[in-house]
């Protein structure tokens, strides 16, 4: 028999409807399309209805009795939330870096003492595709706890063709194994390796005759990301990178203006990025030319926080029209956390948002940021089920209430997989 | 038959021991005394033994079948939390004054939409004790699951003295009702009333004539706090108040030097105060009269964050010679969080303390700002059982992981409260 599921009489249901074609822009933002004493009717994986709850009671009367039903009174209803930048998959974590680093210690100091993102490329190497699984996937446990159903994951610790594909193939699996759905990006320039230093253009080379063919035919990446930023890829560089993928059927993605202005915003605008990341020193002409350009500004204020530096200027950026979604950019040395919720705080208290702009920066926004705005992000009729239920009654309580994780129930897919904010599914995944 | 728990083989047992005395300053918050491999057997509510798991099992091998075991293999097992600074006991949220200050509105737009401090006294006074009860009891629940197993409350939102007996009393069947301890401060000097705007030193008066000596007489408090700040109270008045307290045996505290300089942190050691708190604009001259005298800085990286503000110097306060703590300050207007975990990452980012000198701050440093060093605040035989088990392995993931509560199990008085990070006793309080 079909899943059937029936959320009844939220105290707010944040639907963001309307946005399926598009991202919201400027005051867009704000718009959250709120039903008060709202229900959702869900059959199998989709929405089949959505509407208050006197009105859904009425349609289904006859079919009550079908449906597992979830009491939302006095509560929060929002869609899943979309983590539109990650490096998901990778091995071994950096702590001892951190604490150096609050002790005082120098970049080369971090360096010699085998920190930097070198020792992740060697470490996600060493590791084997299972050992690189299971540490992922406890890594999506935690993120399915936020209330994250959907999430990107890049690949480029790998750094060669081999271990590219191996980090592609086990987002793939864990695509299939986890309810979380994976969105897979191919980074091979992500990083400059150790034994390129001397000549990069090498690498580059490397990245766009060996490497992007051999990704675009195994069909394991949808989107090709580079880091453009001095010192890594010149955007001469990052430009012949994103126009190799695009010729091979890869939308282009990219880590710009984080350390110092570089045009990276210029360049995703004329490369018709879908989306730009990072932005903490992006020109004013690089945010207008993205506007013009309808690339998605992914900000990611848990790095800054983590690095102890400014935020990039979300305010500036949504009030000259540019689309933000919001993003972890979980990775194990400048923002080692699984934490959306905190990301959507640090959103309004760094960057000047609204909880409301946050919340479409979580949802529709940072879905169409991974070109999903047409099956998730917001809770319409068939779209999929991907909802969350929070222990707030409405969502500026989410940014009110800081520093804490306010889910109750995640439903992915139509199934409930988080309740009372566990777990619910067992973990039985077994490796062939 | 007594409660027995045996908690084995942690990754690391972080002990703090030796610090029962005096608080731990300078260079001692690095000293965490870790024990890898460790094990803690508890009796009844107190601590029986701790050391390596080979030796417990050596020492206990006999009685092994009496214990609830509880492994805590890979896991990080610190003390439980203490938080020194909370107004736990009030009534409503503010979270449309939240929204509003996000939209850019004035203090004065907020004050007259209904906002500020006197909205919560409005609202506290109009509260029955149930009502503040409930609310509370509410709010203690999330304390309890990020890992708080002891905390201050203040009253000082009743404003009267019917009103302040009402918070404190509320407090007090927390306390007998709650397994959370809680620590009592009396604070009828944190706002001047509406009712007594013209006339302030009136209110000082009430303070000192009618409520202390009440409130003295009751038992319900153990500590004096006053909310030293231009517009608030003067360092004479709060002199005045916080002498006045320690005459009927109440110990001073004192809100110090938030908003600009005001000779809080000097006021603070030559009354002899237990701890000052806030302190973001303390001057030189304060900061070292405090280590002189012994005044522990209970710090509230949160309520910056809240208010947008800049932290207080932490790092330059512990390189003084002052022993710092750490709280979350919950109130609903300028820290509505009970994210004790957040706050100590905002220790490190913000406050440029280390992972150790965190941890430090919110055990054993904690407890000695609620003169509770002697029972509580570290892992050593003879305390009491109130410990948290961690999903990390070390207290560095703690910082490193940051945004997330990565609590495990919570034993409270030698009871298991929180397992797998939910609440584990069914909450079945019914008020008389
Ligand atoms: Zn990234
Ligand atoms: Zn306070």
């Amino acid at each position: 028999m079909n899943n059937t599921v029936f959320i009844r009489n939220a105290h707010q249901l944040v639907t963001l409807e309307g946005g399926s074609d598009a991202p919201r822009v400027g005051k867009q933002m704000e718009e959250l399309h709120i039903i008060e004493n709202g229900s959702v009717w869900i059959e199998g994986r989709k929405i089949a209805a959505v509407g208050t709850d006197a009105e859904l009671l009425e349609k289904f009367s006859a079919r009550l009795h079908e449906a597992e039903i979830i009491d939302a009174t006095g509560k929060l209803v929002t869609p899943g939330f979309v983590d539109p930048h990650t490096h998901l998959v990778h091995a071994g974590t950096r702590e001892q870096e951190f604490n150096m680093r609050l002790q005082g210690a120098t970049y080369m100091e971090i360096m010699n003492a085998g920190g930097g993102i070198h020792s992740t490329t060697k470490a996600t190497r060493e590791a084997t595709h299972d050992q690189l699984f299971e540490e992922s996937y406890d890594r999506l446990n935690r993120f399915l706890k936020q209330g994250v159903t959907t999430i990107e994951a890049k690949s480029g610790y790998g750094l060669s063709l081999e271990h590219e594909i191996k980090q592609l193939e086990v987002a793939k699996q864990l695509n299939e194994y986890h309810p979380i759905d994976i969105v897979s990006t191919f980074m091979g320039a992500h990083a400059v390796p150790a034994e390129y230093k001397q000549d990069p253009d090498k690498f580059v080379d490397i990245v766009i005759k060996e490497m992007l063919p051999q990704v675009a035919i195994s069909g394991l990446a949808e989107f090709n990301d580079v880091f453009c930023e001095r010192g890594v890829f010149t955007p001469e560089q990052s430009k012949k990178i994103l126009e190799a993928g695009k010729n091979l059927g890869l939308l282009p993605k990219i880590h710009a203006d984080e350390i110092e202005p570089y045009s990276g915003a210029e360049l995703a605008a004329s490369v018709g990025a879908v989306s730009a990341d990072h932005l903490l020193k992006a020109s004013d002409q690089g945010i207008r030319q993205m506007a013009e350009a309808g690339v998605i500004a992914v900000l990611l204020p848990g790095t800054a926080f983590f690095l102890m530096a400014e935020s990039a200027n979300g305010r500036k950026m949504i009030d000259e029209g540019v689309a933000v979604a919001l993003s972890t950019d979980c990775n194990p040395g400048s923002s080692p956390t699984v934490s959306l919720p905190l990301i959507m705080n640090l959103g309004c208290l760094k960057m000047g948002m609204t909880p409301a702009e946050v919340l479409t920066a979580v949802s529709i926004n940072a879905a169409h940021a991974i070109k999903r705005g047409a099956t998730i992000g917001s809770i319409e009729t068939g779209k999929l089920a991907d909802i969350n239920i929070f222990n707030v009654p409405t969502y500026m309580h989410l940014q009110y209430m800081y520093g804490e994780n306010h889910i109750d129930t995640v439903i992915k897919n139509g199934k409930k997989v988080v309740s009372g904010g566990s777990l619910l599914w067992q973990d039985t995944h077994t490796l062939n």
